[in-house]
């Protein structure tokens, strides 16, 4: 027993069905917290690594979330990116689970330790503003998208352009790559397709923003981003945050079972990226930028 | 035009089917950013209030969401109490959107001030310990639950006793107080339930934390906590953070379409929840506490 937790877990539980009652046991959806710890490294004057140099600092928990255990490192890396902490993995020295001897073992798997190859940690606070807000503060209100942290990206550049065959078949796709998990039925899950509707990647988890921030983090590490000629499926429906993700990651076509919001659509329009929900039985709707889907 | 939204947005849309494409209007779910704001009011040496004193400070912003508009006042003090801030509603001397005219007019129903009849405000560094972790944190592993807010929580007390048959028809009650919103299928809905099964409110919301804070916050508002003798019902999967507000505010049933996670099964147990999933179709499971349901 290493301690690290399944993805999955059974479960005894009751079923009332038609006038029967009976035992039996149910595949539940794992969900832990994680908790996302920071370091700088040291640096010497020239600016590369000082492994010499003074003992470092601990690392800083600067965020916890509830999330299903997999991925964690991906998970970890798609957060700090999605949060314009990190721009490209080289800023990453070092990332693991928690291996602190003072942390029982039990809860090592439930933290990620990031050491980032900077002199300092970046501003910290803009983090927590995203969340809770701890001083005079205008992110209310319809003109606020920018301070919603999206003030520093571009709109996403024009093409590829999609058959609609294409995005007929993802939802398929998506339910082919997610096998493991479909017992559950409690997953959000969240995959990465090239411009021809080959799957890439597929992650699932029980929030949809960490399912998200796991494919990008996958797409982080592996160098991929921009994901400039890449489709994004979600299993559920498209908020603000799922957009912003998609627009800090440059994705061009976001798709999704079910609706988006209102704020989903404004920001797919603010910055270019094209926008299909109720993508189910055959159909689609496009709510921002149909030039990039072809046909039929 | 006051400036307030609504809670649904018409928006046009591309239609793909069947190998049409075809414009159309659709129905969003809106969603905006709603930040709460907190002040203390003044209280003289009696503990009353003290409306000659000294000018007050400003309202400080503790926590922004993205909400559909609708229950606003219902939302800020369902997310108050389940956050811990408030136990009665004696505790909030006023409560309504912001008025303040150095604020837009088209920001003002994004923002809800709070003034709370107290001395100073409370501690909201534990607020941001909730999502944020600012310092040395034991909020990982399995054992972490008393410090993900719940440490102050009693058990919920036996009873009632719900016959099965009143269980299997929450769903349809549930859907036919939802009327309204079922247009654009992109909300959430949580619904209040006497132990007749007789539905007591419905609130919908992008996000199904908030749905629940709505219909909290109602209570709180009318009086009516803890929820003792209730059943809860919410439209898709039940999490930890579904099940620490319905153990904050003393409801013994929670019941949902969706599958529960393992925290929320873990969570139900620890406090004598009664936790029903995949109800649907005329069936569902229990996960936790299947001593309140009778029958069949």
């Amino acid at each position: 027993m290493s301690g690290r937790p399944d993805s999955t877990s059974e479960a005894r539980v009751i079923v009332f069905d038609g006038g029967r009652r009976e035992a039996r046991s149910d595949d539940l959806a794992t969900e832990e917290p994680l908790e996302i710890r920071l370091r700088a490294a040291s640096l010497d004057e020239a600016g590369t690594l000082n492994l010499q140099g003074p003992p470092r600092p601990r690392h800083r928990a600067v965020a916890v979330t509830m999330r299903t255990p997999g991925a964690d490192l991906e998970l970890a890396a798609g957060f700090l990116y999605g949060e314009g902490i990190v721009r490209n993995p080289e800023e990453i020295e070092a990332i693991g689970h928690c291996e602190d001897a003072g942390v029982a073992a039990s809860k090592r798997f439930n933290i990620v330790n990031v050491d980032l190859r900077a002199a300092e940690l970046p501003d910290l606070d803009a983090l927590h503003r995203h969340f809770h807000v701890t001083s005079a503060c205008g992110v209310c209100g319809k003109t606020s998208l920018d301070a919603l942290r999206l003030s520093a990206s571009t709109p996403i550049p024009s093409g590829p352009v999609v058959p609609a065959e294409i995005v007929i078949g993802l939802p398929e796709k998506l339910r082919s790559g997610q096998g493991l998990f479909a017992s559950t039925g409690g997953l959000h899950a969240a995959a990465l397709f090239d411009e021809s509707g080959e799957l890439l990647a597929v992650r699932e988890d029980v929030g949809r923003h960490n399912a998200v921030d796991k494919l990008v983090g996958w797409a982080f590490r592996s160098g991929r981003l921009p994901l400039s000629r890449h489709l994004l499926m979600v299993s559920g429906r498209t908020s603000y945050e799922i957009l912003q993700k998609a627009v800090m990651a440059g994705i061009p076509i976001v798709c999704a079972v079910s609706a988006p919001s209102t704020l989903a659509v404004s920001v797919a329009r603010e910055f270019g990226v094209t926008l299909v929900g109720f993508l189910r039985g055959g159909r689609f709707n496009v709510y921002a930028g149909a030039e990039r889907v072809a046909g039929p």
